[in-house]
């Protein structure tokens, strides 16, 4: 199956022309993307599009994609959207989110789109959706607002552990 | 370390007096507890206690636990607490949450409490904290408030892909 | 200023043919409406929209219009919307929102719409955004996602004080 | 009846000794305060507390307060119970906020709790409840999660409408 970005052209202007690939690079350092399944599929600016797919280990006790997986690819969703709109020296965190599960997560393929509502300079505002994919048809299954915060002169990179 | 339950009196009367095997038995049945590490703790009428050891696997780029992981078992914690005081006849649906992030996922281990704020006939309202544990001392990282539907007369058990 | 419909086909079919009569009976029972001088101006299945202009009562200490009666309409955009599928027996109740605040509430004209994003028999989903109007330009300040339930065989009338 | 505040010792220490008389200003430049009659009562570190009287002005179709009026109350004890934290020369603003409508808005009285959960440079975490009074017991209505966010170095005063 194929999926085009749903979201060509977002109307905003990144302020890091290199912000495709520092969300690239940030993704790939995430452990738990690899470990649920999740893959950075599109990047522009304000705009993101995680993918991943149906897995056994990743679901509840009626067999459907446990609610925790779907919030966990909105969440990244949503955050590098606000960070593709960051400049250079700022990397993101997320501050709160809100989600409702408005249908169980039934699906081959699971697709968390964040879409930007309103940058700003200390806090981002974010919609992430997540459809779950049969036969090629999306199904809304969640939507939420995340707020992002702009931590400035900060790298997004390892803090702890680097022992 | 040993940990013990937050509230041994919770206030609340359960309907089912098995409502500790059939959580116990529910939380059994979810594979993605037992991928990342969660492990039920306690369970008391009102009231879940899920545990997850640090890992890895589960971290974000800067080497914290993943906020999608802390969001998994608070909304395990909520919908159990939920559904310790449910009938013998119902089963859970979570319908909605929202979290606040208050500090970075550092710790050992990530203990998250879903305390039953209202129990209702079709509606349950809960709050899930989640704390990381550093030497034995708790630090709050995640508070939420989670909102459960009861499906009356509806088993807790595989819906899809039973073959 | 002329403000048309957002949404002339919401696509939602309501159950109730009465539906526009029944929202508009409901609202001009609501004496908090008129408190606050908002205006039922367009409802269709699934969408409602309601005007309030500025009034300085309504202001914070900044000037601006207070959160509370930007999220007052919203309340009742979303509340309305959903009501606007419900059947000829049925009334709603509001269960929770969430919301962000975008902007400071500055403008001349306040409107709230409330669109439903996915109905249900028991729970309806909606977002509600409020715009601030200048110059016939809207502007995005509040954006929210409600949770509405359905109270089936319930009158939606006065239940206290009708003494 | 006599309501004594709820937390005498909030364990916050204010960076500004002047906190109370600050709060109690700009909350007697709110005119939305006064056009739903609400009266701030308390303020402590970290604390506030909002009182409201029944007011048939103020009530839905049902003859229940608006949840519009609680969350009015609500909104305003959380952002001054945030406020009393912050440095003589930051103001506070209101980010977001989900709530929980628990019961019916009935009682004679109503009082917003605000309590700071988690204090930051930026932004501040706060619990807002709502409790109706009747005969001089207290019900849960209504809880909430909200962010505000310090403006440093502006003072929270008339920013519009001022000539």
């Amino acid at each position: 199956m194929k999926q085009q970005p749903s979201h060509s052209a977002t109307g905003f202007e990144p302020r890091n022309p290199g912000f495709e690939a520092r969300v690239r690079s940030s993704f790939g350092r995430q452990p738990m993307m690899g470990h649920i399944g999740a893959e950075l599929v599109v990047v522009q600016p304000g705009y993101c599009e995680i993918h991943m797919p149906y897995d056994k280990a990743l679901t509840q006790q009626h067999g459907y994609m446990h609610g925790g997986a779907l919030a966990t690819i909105a969440d990244s969703a949503a955050g590098y959207a606000a960070y593709s709109l960051m400049g250079a020296a700022d990397s993101p965190l997320t501050v709160e989110y809100k989600l409702n599960l408005l249908r169980p997560g039934v699906g081959e393929l699971f697709i968390a789109k964040g879409r930007v509502i309103k940058p700003g300079r200390t806090l981002t505002v974010v919609n992430a959706d997540v459809y779950g994919v049969e036969g090629g048809e999306e199904t809304l299954c969640l939507t939420s607002i995340q707020t992002l915060m702009t931590l400035a002169d900060t790298a997004d990179e390892l803090r702890v552990g680097a022992g």
